[in-house]
């Protein structure tokens, strides 16, 4: 299950630094459900004990954990939410925390199937929290695929699409564009090594460091507190609001699609501040998605994507448009990277490196440090360590989780062989899918990847912070540069990047789901099961809903409803990696360099500044994405933030309680929408009406044109 | 300010079937705002006294209830709700009852001008319910005016626009333009004859007979409410939200206008229910105001007029327009009464007039026996006349009342005088202003005027339902038939028809206000000259915004923002007393014939069956409305009767205390917001976008058009 949140903070923005604010929103989530007592057994809060109010009920065996309507449930919710992060891949590439939706719906869905069958009498097992848990592991590693996949980063990177909007590197050798077949089989060979790389050290992280995974942790007690009394109450008006605003949502999308004849037409094209605002994309795109959002995204992250829009489409494009013809020719096409385009892309490539880098360092010197001290502590006295002070106290919660985490075991043999089994098929098969990736490149970043993995996990489980996409930017660089422009580099970069991404990715997913696990009583082998059965269905749901809106719709145009913004700019590092910094447009270096220092400076402001300034200060990478893209979804994601203040200041309790519900029943409606949306396009059933529009002068022509 | 209701009634739907819904919709706010209580004096319910309340407060005297300020008040007030008032007319002719909400925006700002000039220490006078009241009486005879000034019905009729769709009758003699000089004429001579002619008889009517007067009644009680302290908490309470929706309605209403550069965009031409639908006007408008009408006319009205809709646009329209080329000539323009759009009319007429004749009969006779009874009674016993039962304790309440209404006399030759004067300056001027109305058609209608006055005054005082515009109705047939065509008849009895509706509904308005003046304690002095400035106040400020309207839109045409529907009606009225059926187009006699008979059939089975099945029968007034406008607005009062049904779902007693406020929120925003809006028309003040709905093969044409 936490492998979602963690999905989410990656992918999340595509990028690390994203990894912060979610964090900052996990940790409220915490608050929200629960606060101090979901951090019953690391606080060393002794007063109030889940476990014995689960004492009466028994733990299930691992086998009876992994039920069968678990994993159909799994299924459904899985298609669900690969078309949701489908989609947000590749219109903004912003992926909130799906795991309460996922929580509640999984909860919802197994309860209707236990009542029903109660009813009939058929009910042989009851609803545990540690079904819960296995449904929620799945579920999320599933439509992590989703992400990891690299739909709207690497992987759709490749295809011609992209490599035409480039015009450097965009020879066959260069191009692979996407087939169903190959996807399946590249995900399958890359998916698994990340679960098996890191199993043989579960014991250490979570029983001996105690790391805390802030994401696990939230998710265990949203699990643990629906399956109580009177948690179970509030899950189901959560749930009922959940869904009145998924019929909402969905519905509201559906109405739009009848005004969307056109490619200029329908509410995505509203120019609700205005004709000149529209052109430089600011408008109200009128998306549940992102209203909903916004409502999940902490205020300061909304806040910076429209400061950031503001800055790049407000001030620069304009300034740097009215140098057409001296900085840029101005004969290019809009979407060359020899023009504006080049500069919204570079500019932003550069932020993300920069509040990369930094966030990097961070974390990594964290880490590094934290584990120094763990295992000088350890020699010492053999305590385990916690976050908050000297933890020698065993609780009751605390001696419960242990005995049961420890008595399921995963034989360490298996992990290794998995590991090896995987790899030796993954080296085969790999350069035959990617001809420039060639095996030796496979073996060495199979060599360093479960090193890099047990860095993010524990950087993850210390911090929230998952540098998955990080680390596969860095396999852009090196591989890229190894394999060299003429044989095909960018290709080669790019699927290493998918490798890298893929195991350090799902390697810190498993164990963010050992700690859940851990606070649910579920097994680990239950969980590690679990895992292991929702990444294969990832594997298959993933390509085939990517497959779905390729077929569907037009992806990665610039300025169309699914720009894939991440595709190109992944497909431009892997160039850069490759021949360093070639033809960008005139001043383009100067500001990249400025921006990449720039990006590192607000990050060192915040963390030197006090908590009271910090939370005023912009965060970089968020900043970054509407440089790409425009601010339109900014303002929705601002509209959601609105909602949530004014709610927030009308009824806290209310709102605090309610709104990731409403958040997630508006996100998963309209995201639901696009599988029959997409089904109609693909049937070739049209809209029938068309809402434009058109400036007064324009409209006076098409008015004498329709009465003619 | 009881008047407000009444003539809400009347007009409400141009007609008085209306009265019925209203009076059921006044009955409900009678509960709603206090319940028994308000009717103690009526009902005998001695446990409650209203005035014990008020003990402690002093009355002033009758000049110290009519301040400045409440004047200025009512002067602003009055300006709004005329606007309001003229844009219903202008639009569908459905005027829901705005009483409560100039209670509500009068206590408001007299409440702000007290609170402030209590800060600087100024306030001489404090604020109290006798002020409110006149205040009240004051905006609603004012506002009135807007309503009998016939702008959407009689006057607008004259017009050469009107005139040009009816082909016949529109020589020069039977056309008169409007001007801003003769309207105001017009209304000054005419306006003030009725309140004369009743005065007199006040006592008897309130005091012997003690007629109800339900809108008066729930007028006073409103009032008496806000000047107890929990009532101007709920009062404070229902201003804030009257405030919140007015400032929605206003800033949807201002934002709306963004996208309505051409003829055929904005909002209002959203085709919500599909393109076919909107062809045949079935559409959602999204009209505040209309919503808001929706939330306060009775579920049974909104129905009835989706149905009305329905059965003509729906059903027969698209029958009827098959046997284009046989029933009418096809090559008749679409807006010709010979085409489609003469059974659009007709057919509606008939409703309209089979109905009101049921209703006339019906009234008629209730009153005559009532009035027999009581003087029967009289003549017996000198007991007055309740509705209930025997009345014969004399309350506290209505001793003190009573006490009050008597102190403050007006001199009974002042009326006489003022009627007869009054009376020869009509007989004077008006010919001068409509030539082919002779000077004895104008005696003969001051002459019978009286008489029908205290008819409807008494039946209204009854039943609360005013028959000002069948009386009107009754002068188009009498006079028109009477001057003939040669002689400009149609002119003749749209003229005859404003002089008989104004002294008609002016008449029962002020019965109605001195009926809340009795209620509230002011003095039937300061109601008189209260209502005498609002109504001199009315007749300047309505014929300036409607000349305001005049000047900024155009006005009159079918299928546009305002087609004012009921002036073609009363022209072809006009037309049919003067000439009988002339060319009517093919077997719409026979429609009409039908459609006469279905709506007295129709209410004959209202009141014959039990209550239970009458509320499900439509009511043929309301159904007859959409026959000519087409069911948009419906759509839009069926969504606020939606919204209040959840509403009182989900909490009724909220929805009880704040649905007027909301509605009248939304009412007043967007009728405001139409003055701005004129001003920008008059200031040739463009809007800069058009949203514009085209077809799917349209939108391709245009886009071709667009990229080259």
């Amino acid at each position: 299950m936490a492998g979602r949140v963690e999905h989410a903070r990656q992918t999340g923005y595509g990028e690390e630094e994203m990894v912060d604010f979610q964090s900052a929103s996990m940790k409220k989530r915490n608050r929200r459900e629960g606060g101090s007592e979901s951090f019953a057994g690391e606080n060393g809060d002794k007063e109030y004990s889940v476990e014995r109010e689960f004492d009466g009920k028994p733990v299930p065996s691992w086998r009876q954990q992994l039920t069968f309507r678990a994993f159909v449930v799994s299924f459904f919710l899985g298609i669900m939410f690969s078309v949701i992060v489908m989609k947000l891949n590749l219109t903004t590439g912003i992926i909130p925390s799906l795991n309460v939706s996922a929580g509640l719906l999984g909860f919802f869905f197994v309860k209707i199937w236990t009542k029903a069958l109660e009813k009939t009498g058929f009910l042989r097992q009851p609803f545990t929290r540690q079904e819960n848990t296995v449904i929620q592991t799945c579920v999320v590693a599933s439509s992590g695929i989703a992400f990891s996949g690299g739909f709207g980063s690497y992987l759709f990177g490749m295809s011609e699409t992209i490599a035409k909007q480039t015009a450097e590197k965009n020879a066959a050798e260069n191009i692979k564009n996407p087939q169903l077949g190959w996807m399946i089989g590249f995900l399958f060979v890359v998916s698994f090594l990340g679960l098996f790389s890191l199993v043989p050290l579960r014991k250490i992280m979570i029983i001996d460091y105690k790391l805390i995974y802030p994401s696990g942790t939230a998710t265990a007690h949203l699990i643990n507190s629906f399956h109580t009394p009177q948690g179970a109450k509030l899950a189901k008006k959560q749930v009922s609001l959940l869904g009145k605003f998924f019929s909402f949502s969905f519905l509201w999308g559906f109405f739009q699609w009848f005004y969307t004849a056109g490619d200029d037409c329908g509410f995505i094209n509203f120019p609700s501040l205005g004709l000149q605002a529209f052109k430089n994309r600011f408008y109200f795109d009128f998306s549940a998605t992102y209203v909903g959002v916004g409502m999940i995204c902490p205020y300061l992250v909304n806040i910076s994507v429209l400061l950031g829009g503001i800055l790049s489409w407000g001030i620069m494009w304009p300034l740097i448009e009215d140098r057409k013809g001296d900085w840029y020719p101005a004969d290019v096409s809009p979407s060359s990277l020899h023009g504006i385009q080049g500069y919204r892309v570079f500019v932003a490539i550069a932020l993300i490196l920069g509040d990369g880098l930094y966030n990097f360092i961070k974390v990594m010197s964290k880490s590094g440090k934290a584990f120094m001290e763990q295992v000088r502590n350890r020699q010492k006295s053999a305590l385990p360590l916690t976050e908050d002070g000297p933890g020698p106290i065993v609780s009751f919660d605390e001696r419960r989780r242990e005995e049961l985490f420890l008595k399921d075991q995963i034989p360490t043999w298996l992990a290794y062989a998995g590991y090896v089994l995987a790899a030796v098929v993954s080296i085969i098969t790999l350069p035959h899918i990617f001809k420039p990736l060639k095996w030796y490149y496979v073996l060495v970043a199979y060599v360093f990847a479960p090193v890099l993995a047990f860095c993010n996990a524990y950087g993850c489980g210390l911090t929230d912070w998952s540098l998955a996409s990080t680390y596969g930017k860095l396999a852009i660089f090196v591989i890229g540069a190894w394999a060299g422009a003429e044989q095909g580099g960018v290709i080669a970069g790019l699927a290493a990047c998918g490798v890298m991404m893929s195991i350090v990715s799902t390697a810190s997913d498993l164990m963010q789901d050992f700690k859940t696990g851990y606070l649910t009583l579920a097994s680990p082998r239950s969980m590690f099961v679990s895992q292991v059965i929702g990444t294969a269905m990832g594997c298959v749901i993933s390509p085939c809903v990517f497959w779905l809106f390729y077929k569907a719709f037009d992806l990665g145009v610039s300025g169309t409803e699914y720009p894939a913004p991440f595709a190109l700019v992944y497909r431009n590092m892997a160039i850069l990696g490759v021949e360093g910094f070639g033809s960008l447009p005139k001043h383009c270096l100067t500001l990249c360099y400025a921006f990449f220092a720039g990006g590192i400076l607000i990050n060192f402001v915040r963390d030197a500044s006090g908590k009271k300034v910090a939370r005023f200060i912009p965060i970089p990478m968020a900043m970054a994405i509407p440089f790409y893209l425009g601010s339109y979804f900014a303002i929705d994601m601002c509209v959601g933030s609105l909602i949530l203040f004014v709610w927030e200041r009308t009824n806290k309790a209310k709102a605090d309680a309610f709104a990731p519900a409403v958040a997630s029943g508006l996100i998963c409606g309209d995201g639901i929408w696009t599988l029959p949306q997409s089904v109609l396009a693909l049937a070739k059933v049209r809209p029938p009406i068309c809402m434009k529009f058109l400036s007064r002068a324009a409209n006076a022509k098409v008015d004498s044109l329709l009465s003619s």
